[in-house]
């Protein structure tokens, strides 16, 4: 069988190389444009080094046209805004485009209009299918543009969801503390990514509900629910490279909430995924335990002395939090295995 | 001036080690006494490579009379049970007892049968009196066995206590999430700290309100709020090697609690603490900033959109979640000024 | 075409693990007994978590007849010492042995005497071939026990056999200044690897030439040299997990032993390699861009000042260190493809 | 008796806070002045958020006369270049000026400018003293301008120097291995020090005798030697924040420079400096044993298989390696006991 022709764009960014990463190693898959922007026509392996020996050739200015030779499937690993034009112009070309950006994830427009400005391709938003397979699997399998989820909505979505979904929890009183790693603030130098200012020290963001992925993460808890869902969120940044754990809190609705059945609950939901691993209670997910990989683990704890469920899940940020994630939806997309080229396993240790 | 005579008991830990490290600097002080257990007989330096050229002599076995003869005051960095055993045979003897474990917390001793098993000196618990400055300053003045607090309690009441003090949020759904360098499992090796499996990744632990510090954790937020509090409490280990970050959640009685307002109380509360700083609404306390002082960062966010107090504290949980919160008791006990020996700023970066 | 059964002994310690990570997406083997000792009936993702949801199964206990049964080639990730009784085991059935201990990396078996005491195989000693493709490839394709290098050795040989084999340096005065990840002091956890005291802090160890990779690294650089040669090895501890960097120090015999005439001579000698890129003069290898790859990367810097050479070789200690060469060794014995399994690109970030 | 007024001239990047954190706790200093660039105006604390209630004010901008009126001393932590155009200015209004760039080290203005370009004060240059005191204590009791050394030419000088003195080892063939911290890149956010991609990786930099140090440390040793000496000098950059380990190689003269007889050899030259301990011959230093102090470590061993001492030598960089060293400085010359203000002990861990 031909394989499918793959261009990413972005690659030089975490993403961009995460996605480079998985896409040559999955047996359907053939990567023909490597786009950058500010680094075109630098040798690939001068800029992402892990390359050298592997992949020749070198970074390619982005032109839709030669895209559209070249390519049937474009991955964007781009800023939002900018991936909306480019969007636009592979769309135009039908190329099948999975963007990895914000600007496509949120259905009510205006609520993106009020979280990220401008909508640069409002016509385009409305045929976009959210990639998240474990809730919208169906949809992406005719999808032409999938909106790859962020990476804290998806671990927050994927602890919570479940409990919603089976009514186990109040859909009031959400509270989501969630921890990522250091890659998830992109490739730029920044005062606050230094080395010395981000090792040996930990440190809230954004906190009082001003981070960017708290409508998406409401989205989808509301649309599991049934009902609007408000959730507070916090994110931290913890001095380690990848992985996101989103600890989450949710007031059980009787004694019949056991972290048992919380966890019979979310495996019930991802029964059909092949990289959501639910644990057993007792079970801490740990983001060392899916570095590297597509996966994610889940487990469920109940504190008796208030009725509170704890839900925890643990992904990479730059695995089942992007580029994994889409390299999923691409396979559901196309009807490959789920897991054709995610059965890395993580990195130990 | 005659110089205080101080033993350490317990010196080879991390806690042990940090009060050598701030005695040998306060002015008051003269470290006459440095006992261990598995280390008797080394010299110090041997023990702990830091003191080189800095602290000649040897580790001593524990000796009840000794310790007498030398010194008016022992700090115990000891395990729990082991602590109330040498504070009974030192408190016979007169020495004033400043310890660090937990065997003298908890004013319930039913509670603390709960959680720590057998009372090993309950005629000495009723009177002890609960090492955090800031809130139990004058009862401090005249104690003879102080129970200086676990670091998560330190963390999480600061960050609480100036709320409920003032009724700015309700005493129901109070979510306390914590994050705790390595050092707070202290100085043996074992799977769960080791460099490989610990760096780069983060997980939660006793989830489900397993951990003993919850008790005392409520023991004084009910205290300062006037009713029993239940809290849901999870520590979660972050690779770093020293600071607590708690990050509380806590709901608004009504709009008037504000961020500032919320920053107002806390000023209020910590006006007469010399190691507390209350920062700016917009702040984000980060562990980083006091690691290596005894100071503590606090700062409040709102969420509007869920009216949800976002409280956090960072400590360094050897400095104000231990050492550093100890010689502040010693310093408010003998009438020193209460930051003597504890100037020392924070190691940055 | 059947897949070849491979047993991995000693599956539950770092290159274990990484072992199985690699065979499972070996394309032409199938891993069918992962054999553990003390954690022997345990499920395998109890006690490597990183394995949950794709390796089911638990951990046997060693029982050789049981091996050769289900396998034809076993991987021994085994203490030294232990290995060699269970090669002698496994030889004795016919099992093919890859053997990722140091007991039969030495010839001169009064050499392994002194470093490593006791000889648990003499007779198998003579029969074993040293696994580093690079110098011995000819003779893999027809080893029955094949004796995979130790991390150090295999840096530090391919850094500096370019130059002694086309004689660019002098044989005198080399020096091997190495630095480490901790996984390489293994899975179990002692006071040196304790998180708190190895993060933030870089030391020597056996310094003086205490090491035992030391006759190792001697063998292959005189064998490469044609006469005996003499390093002095100081291995340093780097608060990391994964990842070997071996600078070296040669004295250039003349001025024609320039960066760009030592790139050279590593290109010719690692042409047939897979795995080794020799990057450009200006570079400098960085264990970043090979972590979690059977890659290495050699680069050659001249000081101009003193006429010496900077030989430097960045791997994963636990891939092209230890596991992934010990893969690669399998694929050259069996005529596979030499990069097999190995083509997974390293993590980056 | 009245404290020293003292300016910090560059106070907002590492070596600045660190002079500020120290200068804070001598008992003899007091800091009139803190002046940065870039953030003239803002509060010290918002910069620095260490020293949140601690130390009240605002960054200054710099102003010559300004600092005359306030201060008699001045310390410059201010990149080559902008230091001497500074010095110069201080030393015409008759300021004590203690610089810690590379400005004044080199006393050969021909090798200065070959390394650093274009000399901006040669005619200060030429009184300045090398502020090492272990070499230079003398001198430095009535120097006026100070060149603080580098953190490399401190490390590499503290190790090598007392075998030189007492011709131990041969003059040629010196290799000196450097590990350094992040910190020492200082406070700018560049790509070679985001925390992705300097975390859990290892790499020289400036390899074949490129880095600026190298004169430096020649210019010291060669003094200590009485004959011109070349050392080859490789850094290297460890994923850890501050620290810096040497590890140089020397040939031993004989059979009588063992490690006891450096040990002696350092210790004979070290007997009057407060902060450099010299470890037994075994010991092993550790950046981590000296992190956040003044102090140096060092240590040596002896390869009997090629005859080659190991020394080696920890200390903080922006300690003895900048800050603390400055300090140091000051104590030696304005009379003072040459720790005040550095008895702070390394924190551990």
């Amino acid at each position: 069988m031909d394989k499918v022709r793959v261009a990413v764009i972005g690659a030089t960014g975490y993403t961009g190389a995460e996605l480079l990463r998985l896409l040559l190693g999955h047996p359907q898959v053939q990567v023909t444009r490597v786009v950058g922007h500010g680094k075109a026509g630098q040798p690939i392996a001068q800029v992402l080094p892990s390359f050298h020996g592997v992949l020749d050739g070198t970074i390619a200015a982005f032109d839709a046209d030669d895209v559209r030779a070249h390519a049937d499937v474009a991955f964007l690993a781009l800023p939002h805004g900018a991936a909306a034009a480019v969007a636009k112009e592979l769309r135009a070309r039908g190329v099948l485009v999975l963007d990895l950006s914000a600007d496509f994830r949120l259905h009510d427009r205006a609520v993106h209009a009020e979280w990220y400005g401008a909508d640069h391709a409002p016509e385009l938003a409305k045929d976009a299918v959210y990639g998240l397979p474990e809730l919208h699997r169906e949809a992406l399998r005719t999808a032409d543009l999938i909106a790859v989820p962020g990476c804290f909505p998806t671990a927050s979505t994927l602890a919570l969801a479940p409990l919603l979904r089976e009514r186990l929890v109040l859909t009031k009183g959400l509270v989501i503390d969630a921890k990522t790693g250091v890659s998830g603030a992109g490739r730029s130098p920044l005062p606050n990514t230094h080395f010395p200012e981000t090792s040996e020290g930990i440190r809230a963001y954004k906190a009082g509900g001003q981070h960017r992925h708290t409508p998406e993460i409401e989205q989808e808890l509301s649309r599991v629910a049934g009902e609007a869902i408000r959730v507070v969120f916090t994110p931290h940044l913890v001095p380690m490279t990848r992985g996101i754990l989103a600890t989450a809190y949710a007031i059980a609705v009787d004694e019949g909430t056991t972290a048992a059945r919380c966890t019979e609950a979310a495996r019930a939901l991802y029964a059909g995924s092949p990289v959501v691993s639910v644990l057993e209670p007792g079970s801490h997910p740990d983001t060392l335990w899916v570095r590297g990989s597509a996966r994610a683990h889940v487990a469920y704890a109940r504190d008796e002395r208030t009725g509170t469920i704890v839900a925890m899940a643990a992904i990479d940020n730059l695995g089942k939090g992007a580029s994994g994630q889409a390299v999923q939806c691409l396979n559901v997309r196309l009807g490959f295995n789920e897991d054709a080229g995610l059965r890395g396993v993580a990195m130990f240790p």
